[in-house]
């Protein structure tokens, strides 16, 4: 038997859950998935002792709405997230994720976790959508999309713009970190100063009676590029400047981890934690990343744009040393973590995953007939894509519908759509269904992508769902 | 004296209400508004019997919106149903009729009524617009736009279907029919299957103490034209195919008449059962349908698109033999019906309608010197008409404004305009005020109308509402 | 000490508020503002016995955009009233104000002020925008955007077109005045009708033991430019038709002021009344108005169009004599009022303004440092404006933006952009944030304008807020 039997785990005491979530890491950029030159040992331990998912999807393949997937469970095309926060400024102003959608964060807490956010935000930053306000008890980091890493850096800059009176014209990724709303002077490498939390997060849970739910967003290895010179020294065969820094920006993470794994066996909790990883989009080619053998990255409906590295270690719950080949969505994470943890999910709270543990211990596919969407909208066009079972049909800017097995060709590269005409039918006509209930986007990342949207008449949906007729 | 008296009326136990509804019917398509060759005995003996109403408006040309207007005495533009749901699929995929609007049925289910609908639905599919959650005890039917009517036609290409992998691109007008959610088996032709419903359900209710509410809506005579050999017998002078399986289906529908009226009498309920007869919106010419002598037909705001057949058969609340000429508008069903159950309209349902039953038991217009409108919006413009007692202004894609004498010229034939324009100045003025409030629409029937709305900057009112100046 | 001491007028009993605003009155077109020819005697006395603001600006250049930020406390943009109301007809057809926005009148009765409107509206005409269903218990004027000024006029053509047939195509200038919902017949040239209801209410006020709030809205001096013969007698030397019916207008009001200052003394409340005036937007000089020093008028995003004359007197809060110089912005109104009446704000209200009354008695600004904004959208672009302590950055139609110097400058005539370079980037980067919570507008002024805003793609704030690139 492969795995602990479900009787038992039920009878365990709750987990605790800390999620690790890495920024545009490219799908081969772990040692797990076998980089030829990244090495992260101390994630690879994990992974080795926990479940591999290789086919885990997140909800979009931009920061943003594949974070409010993951903290609604549902898709952000639903309640008018499917684009970025328009964080240009750090400040959305007013703007975040609908307060409608109570977070998993508020459903464990209520369940009684003692909850953190420890890490990059971008659900919103004024009041109302601050992590505080949505289900955590604490908050380290910064609200808006990204940071710089250094604190020499962002620190100096920070200072000459207020000195001349710039507040939101400073470039946001220089602002200071915060601890529950208050600004705080982070002296270390951000990567190692979030580390630093965390552990710090898991000593205290340790002295609870409650389990704990930590969210741990690193902003690695999202740019700029900046990494320490001691991690890029770990990469002395990595020529390419760019990859050399990204290499050393995602080692850093890995010895993040080394310190959290630590800790938690330090304080007991080891056993008991259930450690989920995942990268919250594709890795970005052109700035040093590689989603091998997954084509394209960040952006794209292609697999590289939204298919990422995952693993779950749970020693109490899960055995180690296996792969789970079916396809997960992160939107599964939500009924997932709220069943395990006996939690209640709001009663008229909208759901669009599952609960996929029952299936995982026993290795089976948790989603068999269904289907996982991901659509992204740009310049007056609509990128579309769904998955069901082993076959994926995928339809690139108005271009013919294509399909392919996505589990024997991962890199997509054998069309099959025309020997699969009537399931394109039937996966289309379920995707212009689902369509049907997304609503207006309730922001753009730029007001020029809101002209682009209504000049266009968006979404064109009579153009996605176009089939070429089929020749009987 | 025409009628019974008020008075008698109110002492009455509550009327039983049998609202039959057909669908895309021609204006001349009954005995009773003499058409020259189909034949509709049953019918015709209930309509002189009660009051034939001459001038009955649906609230619009399609019968998505204008079921919505039936339901919710509202018009469908102020909430957002001015367009067939998406029902491509048979599947709406989550839309339907807002639920803040309560439906008459649900008024009469509260007000004790034992309440079901037969037949076509085409209100919303999925669990909240189910009819068992808008105030249908019973429903037997299908949820979609349209069925096909013989079994062995639609069975056998939903197993191949479905065989082969296939569920919602399936033609949805193939699909099972289903009993309160449940799919069942329906071995007869369509129109026969429902009005055998119609009479299994007023042989339950006649066992019952409390009065009924029974909404049959047929599907026929829409398409597609498929008739039983025996009823189309029934027209040997008829050689055009299109008009004889027509005819056909009519008689199919009319025999069906013919058992219920006997379920009504065998079971006591007769005498006190008030039948409304209607059809959804007008005929299509090119299906073999006849609106003589109005023009146009389903789809047009020309008379013949929404000027329907109706009339009101009721022995304890209305004398017979009589012909109401006044306009009444669908619109007003909900008020009269709920006055006559006695029922409470929620607080703050608005109507649009008006109780017209102390009108129609006097003969008197119930609508003096107010305002019947309809507006379809299509190709980015929309056909607008107005009717205040005898006259109408009407426009089509805009055209400029034509008015006309509906009394005594339905068929549009002789344009007034000229002689009445501080009348249309006026009508034009309620018009463009009643716009006001239409809201944005919550769906389209295709992906490509809403394009087009979006592309047009829809809705073009500035053009609609546009009177060429007047000459004095 | 210039000032009343704060303890002391918080011991004081709670004052009486007299809003008096004025319709399309320029800035130069009071005494207390210089002008050369029109003469206000009453309103200079006032003026000069309490504090002259020569820096306050409406919140919109339009009437009904403006009185929405004035009653609500917030910028209309936000909640869907950036335009006009359709009042094309005098009835906007179910539209107004969102409801969901409290105005300070309700919280002034709530706190159990005797609450009046008198004049013009302009809100919604429906029953649940109407004054007396949005905190005013007594109501006389009329709803719509404007009126005519002799009754001989307008009644004659009320007259006329009900005798054909017409009600709301006869223009709703002509319209009769109401007292809380009930036609009353004003026999007065209107101006002189509103300052006796304006009497009459304080004279019932001062019999009552709590205090009162009276807004008088006059509709002078909008067009149409109707004065009494003796009023403009009072103008010997202009010559210009135009100016000296409009100088008529505006001494008409003046003479009104006089009686009502009769009245407030008569009834011994003259002392603990605090009298606000202003008028709604700047004035139009090609109708009569004067707003000098300041460029172009009502519509304008320049000075002329929405910084306009105001004082406030009120004898036992507010020494006389002074001039405050600083910003204010008429969103500051409500939480002021609210303050000084210890009137309860509603908990999930939401204001843009802030209570002025601390900084006003010490003279100081309210709001150093703090950015006061105004926008128009039309003919498919947005004129935009934020002035910050002495400085303004002004972009019109997709120009440059440009910067003056608006205490030293109000004519803007220097243009000091590229002195504040860094400054510029800041108020346009609030600018963007603070737009990023404008919704859609809830209605247009005429369809036209929707159709315009639709096919442009509306709001094109990729535009707005495009800074030409600083060249270091």
């Amino acid at each position: 038997m492969l795995f602990v039997s479900l009787v038992h785990a039920a009878e365990a005491p709750r987990p605790n859950i800390l999620f690790i979530l890495t920024d545009d890491q490219g799908y081969a950029d772990v040692g797990f998935n076998g980089s030829p030159d990244i090495i992260t040992p101390n994630l690879d331990k994990l992974a080795e002792n926990g479940t591999i998912f290789t086919s885990a999807y997140v909800v979009h393949p931009f920061c943003g709405p594949s974070r409010a997937g993951l903290m609604t469970g549902r898709y952000p095309h639903k309640f008018g997230s499917q684009f970025n926060l328009p964080s240009k400024y750090g400040m959305s102003g007013g703007l975040g994720i609908d307060v409608k959608e109570t977070f998993i964060s508020k459903v464990l807490q209520d369940a009684g976790y003692y909850t953190g956010a420890i890490g990059k935000w971008h659900l919103g930053e004024t009041a109302e959508f601050h992590p505080n306000n949505r289900g955590f008890d604490e908050f380290y980091g910064f609200l808006n999309g990204g940071h710089v890493y250094f604190p020499e850096k962002f620190q100096k800059v920070w200072k000459q713009g207020r000195e001349r009176g710039q507040y939101h014209s400073i470039w946001h990724y220089m602002k200071p970190l915060e601890y529950n709303g208050q600004d705080v002077q982070e002296n270390e490498y951000v990567t190692d100063g979030l580390s630093r939390e965390a552990v710090k997060f898991i000593e205290k849970a340790g002295k609870k009676d409650e389990p704990f739910f930590l969210y741990l967003a690193y902003n690695a290895p999202h740019t700029p590029l900046e990494a320490k010179e001691e991690d890029m020294a770990m990469f002395p065969n990595i020529k390419d400047k760019k990859r050399k820094t990204y290499a050393g920006m995602v080692y850093a993470v890995d010895r993040g981890v080394k310190r959290i794994v630590q800790s938690l066996k330090d304080t007991g909790q080891y056993d008991n934690t259930m450690i989920v990883f995942l990268s919250d989009n594709g890795g970005r080619p052109d700035q040093g990343a590689n989603n091998y053998p997954l084509q394209e990255g960040k952006g794209s409906v292609l697999e590289g744009g939204y298919r990422t590295p995952m693993f779950i270690h749970w020693p109490k719950g899960l055995h180690g040393g296996n792969k789970y080949k079916h396809p997960v969505s992160a939107l599964d994470f939500y009924p997932t973590f709220a069943n395990l943890a006996g939690a209640k999910v709001p009663e008229h709270k909208k759901l669009d995953g599952k609960d996929i543990w029952p299936a995982v211990v026993r290795n089976k596919s948790a989603r068999a007939g269904e289907n996982i969407y991901v659509m992204r909208h740009w310049a007056g066009k609509s990128d579309v894509a769904v998955r069901r079972d082993n076959i994926k049909a995928v339809k690139l800017k108005h271009g013919a519908w294509q399909m392919y097995d996505v589990d024997n060709d991962p890199g997509e590269t054998q069309n099959i759509v025309e020997q699969n005409r009537f399931l394109l039918q039937e996966l289309v006509a379920e995707f212009e269904i689902w369509s049907w209930t997304n609503v207006q986007p309730q922001w753009f990342y730029t007001h020029n992508e809101g002209a682009t949207w209504r000049k266009h008449g968006m979404p064109r949906f009579d153009q996605t769902f176009k089939i070429a007729p089929i020749k009987n």
